[in-house]
């Protein structure tokens, strides 16, 4: 995507360094950090410490970590046992996103069936490229989709913006290109259609804020930073006509695990009858598990993320201190929103209901057996 | 209340200096710092910028600053008109906290009828005096009536804690003393019961993080502070058994203003079946008014308190950005939960559902004519 005039991805593979290359979005927007992640350490604490996050770009991360531990300390992946416990490793860096198991599976299972070292190299490389495109093309097909909803709004509002909510970040920087949630947005956008976007800060760690705005703000867009407190107080008063999210894993039955408070804002969409949709590609369904209040581990993550915020003071990056430092803080980063406040899903293979039935019948290869 | 061994208000009247002195609550919790308001300009700067907040404090500050117009620029309050002028410059303070207009409104009643100007000051000091007093008072109360429901759960829980989840500051520092939402938790406290409560930080100018949680540990109360984004997760997973709110204004039909995010909480407690409480003094509720969607306005803040967190870094309070500098943002200070998802009211004069009957019946003498 556009980044002052400089095509810009969120992870790559540099043909020159021959290396996998992130933005480490831990200080945008104040500062573009890129990263070398050369070892399978490296990748798995960019995808912890958040250099890199949402499910997607998990996904792809997850996927060129597996030719990273091919190729790092001295070629042992040619040894399958060291390999495939690397690859166990690279899962295990988070819990709740979907696409990070998705992704290192489907790599590794490619390149595990090669046996000489650099077939298998090549191979992982080739698959993980291809992940790679695939979300990229996944996330446009998201956008061409969700046009059409963006667009059925605008028809009724005689040329005021489609006010749009979003919480956290599904753009770009989570996926590859153009992203889930603001796919549609960048997508109306393009196509001359006036929407306004509410972005939700996104506490603890404030992705809205930090990379939503950012992302919005470089493409042009007309956009609003709110606590993520607003929501509810903006839908009562008819400020929003839409609200679209991405999600980290989703049930086959239509449970939606987000960021946290993604639940309320999903309530306050029911209460005041505005069409709530979830944009994912189909990576993060999980095709296992239909309860997601039940199934789906929610990651508890440093209580410091909520105690300290971090910014921008006297042209450095600090962090303060909010609460008294003698007291604790809980960080449970998701929460799972029940099929039953979902209008809709917004999948590369079109737009559905949050039911089983519905899911199913657009991804008919993923029935069980 | 108790801080570090010393009792404490957030408001009090000095009779030394014989000035009004307040906690400048900007810097809590780290640093405790006292003003003096000795002019109606120093209290409204003091109202808006928020060294006092919470509805029953603003409505006491508002009645000490009625005192504060008499006896400020050289006793120009012996002339009505410029009395009148000066009490109305301070019931524009702050446009939702009911309590503001009803504390000083009832001190200047008393006050104009003196038209000896040493009468009228004593008047109008007696008075204020009454109003914070009587505050304190009612808050006690609150507390005495909020025990019974905390009690109700606890006995159920054989020994475990009851975990109670509140929003924003209603604590003694937003009061005089105990607090509107946090008298029944000082109150059960102090009884044995074993209670824990999860302090919602309260974006944007974390009221929670930096105020309850101030308070609440001075108190020894257990309490973890968590996201505004968070309370929906806990709800569905058991962790909440009661939410208890405060209010900056009610209306005669049950419909509850308080800091914003305050009805996404509502909506998750109705949700997941949680009892969801509203604790208020009487001079909370707006008599004249029932639908508070439609009739209470709702503030817009500086939103520069959402851009910008303050909080201690390196031994200093410093505000750090966190969104792009070019990103704008809004300040929606209050929102409106509906009397549907309300539980109850805890009432200087009891316990009553969140209806206009139940309302009326506990206070028949505010009855319209």
């Amino acid at each position: 995507m556009n980044v002052d005039g400089k095509e810009m991805r969120p992870i790559w593979f540099n043909t020159e360094t021959r290396t996998v290359q992130v933005i480490d979005q831990r200080f945008l927007p104040h500062e573009l950090i890129i990263e070398d992640l050369t070892t399978v350490d490296a990748v798995i604490h960019a995808i912890k410490e958040m250099y890199v996050r949402g499910a997607p770009l998990i996904g792809a991360t997850g996927a060129l970590g597996v030719y990273v531990s091919l190729v790092q300390d001295n070629n042992r992946g040619a040894d399958d046992d060291y390999f495939k416990a690397e690859c166990e490793r690279l899962k295990a860096a988070r819990p709740t996103a979907m696409n990070l198991f998705w992704g290192v599976d489907r790599v590794m299972d490619v390149a595990i069936k090669e046996t000489d070292y650099d077939t298998r190299v090549k191979a992982a490389l080739a698959e993980a490229l291809e992940v790679v495109e695939e979300e990229a093309v996944n996330c446009r097909k998201i956008g061409e989709y969700g046009l059409s909803v963006i667009r059925e709004i605008a028809e009724k509002k005689n040329g005021e913006p489609v006010n749009i909510l979003t919480h956290c970040n599904a753009g770009w920087l989570a996926c590859i290109e153009y992203g889930t949630a603001t796919a549609p947005m960048y997508t109306a956008f393009d196509a001359g259609i006036n929407i306004h976007v509410w972005v939700d800060e996104t506490r603890p760690l404030n992705q809205g804020s930090r990379l939503t705005a950012w992302e919005l703000g470089k493409h042009g867009i007309s956009h609003t930073v709110i606590t993520d407190n607003a929501g509810g107080h903006l839908m009562q008063h008819g400020m929003v006509d839409l609200v679209i999210v991405g999600t980290d894993r989703t049930t086959r039955a239509g449970d939606v695990a987000n960021k946290i408070g993604t639940y309320l804002k999903a309530l306050a969409a029911k209460d005041n009858n505005i069409p709530f949709y979830v944009a994912l590609p189909s990576s993060t369904f999980d095709w296992d598990i239909t309860d997601g209040v039940k199934d789906i581990p929610i990651e508890e993550r440093d209580p410091d993320e909520i105690r300290y915020v971090q910014g921008l003071c006297d042209g450095k990056i600090r962090s303060v201190l909010v609460p008294p430092e003698t007291s604790p803080a809980a960080n449970h980063a998701f929460d799972v929103t029940p099929s039953r406040l979902v209008t809709g899903f917004i999948t590369e293979r079109g737009i559905c209901e949050a039911s089983e039935d519905a899911v199913m019948g657009l991804f008919p290869d993923k029935k069980k057996e």
